[in-house]
């Protein structure tokens, strides 16, 4: 095996995809942000309850995945057939997960990994005022299906 | 203390910050990509040894600084005085920092924290193909100074 | 009937068209902007006449069209076959339609919307100086084909 | 007067503000989308009564304030101090008003006219499935200061 | 002297600007596209007599002027108070010069140089169909005034 | 022949490709950048020779090739199989070569030639502070395969 998005002399390039097949194609990717009990219980409390905060955080994240092939270098272009955002609070943070399919000739697992650090950072953001300290942890590809090297789930 | 990103009736909106002050202001970020020592040894050696794998997330990382304000939906805009993303390999990880300075009239915290998000992405689409695996850690404000809220280091 | 862009628990996603038929479709959408009369005689006449104020108009459409799944968030990126913007000065106003066509999987209402919406804003931002009164009005789909919902056309 | 947008050749050109202050300035701008009331009905009920659809709304129009020199040619870049998008719903339309301050050299009519559009467009997206004839009506500005040319209300 | 836009171990950066005073700053960048002496005289003459191919062009260099810092990765984001583009076709050519002004912490070099490239391009595109053999020449830095270097005229 | 992308009326617009084949295409575009041999000197030797301005070059070319429909005003969006940007320092200059693949209805002559010049713009940007006197010159079309109108080599 070898660094596929580096030409013979190392040089960075988007791989060709030409050969491969438009298939349907699905990633999930998930995330956590950890933040202080209090702060996870302002956003569910209050005027909004688990108003703006959380449908904030879904939009950024949609719309990012969208705007991968702008924010990875050598990602390839591609349409999306569905994205969705789920956010799940828990105690002292909120699990973040994001499924994307497509029907393409390239993987999604970069707009989904994508879509879960956007969703991160915009929780980070709404809350920052409060609690600086948050920290977005443990953001990986959790499963992933389609295409000719089969399905992957997360051990 | 409240969420200043929603006003009274929790609705979502880009907060006003006209009156606070144009001052020099800087916000360090960091985190950490996991892989597999064998890819980072793919990293570090063969034709173009440190090569175009660092190159690339470092400029990934800089230029989603300047894509913050499109990526957050509540974020201001802002000019940016100077970016710089540091990647240090370690044994089976990438610790990532990333510095962004400016004058203006808000922090920075977001724009490091999207550079570090940006480059550990990007190493993520760069070497996914060895190996799939790789997580995405502990990304948090490191250091802020400047503003009114006064000078914050990571505990 | 229900708001597709909903799922169960009331949170937005991008719905699934995976499912869906890439198929030849076609929208049109029309609005239009009331001025002054002497502010369309200025566009009208002068050294550039008819010149650059509507062609400036047109391009901002047709890159406005280009750019909706940017602008609205749970709008599917696609191809597009055509983007046409047509104006035409009438008395007191300019009236524009877009017609967008695609081969695709979800319809281009949205597109063409957008492009008269962006051609709407360019000839408010270009007459503004001389007109701050002007109006955006009467912005809708005019006609839909393509997809399995059949053909639509304003009432 | 002339358009100032075109320079003597009639040709498009951004025109130079160099030589005007920075000072705060302020735009209002409105509009409304006009639905049947059961399409109104369906996004004021149901399982997240009042929730993301006027979410997705707002965040669109703030989002789209910060793109209004991408979206309208001749528009100059600038920083923006508050965004702010309010939707008020009412029997058969949903009322917009968005609120956009700077400071800076030029006026943010541009940014409020465009985050009007923006979040109305977003609604028709939404709830298009279930209403096709909304249209988008009488989006104007409202309220101007700031700047050289001093006040303005609309009549 | 050395490459700024590296740091000492040779790694892109963004380099640190805060340090520079925001003056008036203001950079003339110059080239052309050549062409089959018809392809010109086909966009002078016809329907719309230097129409829509000069203002089209015109209007693409001022957009890309605008997206400078997101197209070239180490230029640093800044507003612009005024950008140029003029189209001077001269027998089997169009000369293009692009002007543009700032108040800012660095110079617009590499924005007026944007706006030419992209106003050829366009041109390119344009006229594509019947011209397949065009050539974009000498893009170069023209004149350069503001900011601590001084001024810079070309040879 | 006539101008495809004017209407009749002289009108620009997004011509309707929604009749041609979705083929594999292929487009090469070169150009170069002319400098002083002590500047390429510098880019070649030093701490990191070879390093990363030509990588970033090379990022650039990339990245802006993904952004062409969104520079050139009147290119359709299209995905795209492969990115490749060629960099040969030779003497007093810098060769480009871009090489895009696609499988789509329209060639990507566009998005080689803007590949092109964006990584010559970013040499430009990296250099310029020991070396304002560069100049683009001769970028081309220098190979189109694919689709109806059949193979072309630059003479």
């Amino acid at each position: 095996p070898a660094l596929t998005h580096l030409d013979a002399a190392g040089h960075a390039h988007m791989v060709d995809v030409s050969a491969k097949a438009a298939t349907r194609r699905k990633a999930v990717a998930t995330g956590a942000i950890i933040m202080q009990p209090q702060t996870l219980e302002m956003i569910l409390s209050g005027a909004a309850p688990k108003g703006d905060v959380l449908a904030t955080a879904r939009i950024a994240g949609i719309m990012a995945a969208k705007k991968t092939a702008d924010i990875i270098p050598l990602c390839h272009p591609l349409s999306l057939s569905s994205v969705t955002v789920d956010l799940a609070p828990n105690d002292n943070r909120i699990e973040i997960t994001a499924t994307v399919t497509t029907t393409g000739a390239t993987g999604v697992e970069m707009e989904a990994l994508t879509a879960v650090s956007a969703a991160a950072l915009t929780l980070y953001d709404m809350c920052k005022a409060v609690d600086r300290g948050m920290q977005i942890e443990n953001i990986k590809l959790f499963h992933k299906s389609g295409g000719r090297s089969g399905d992957y789930n997360a051990a």
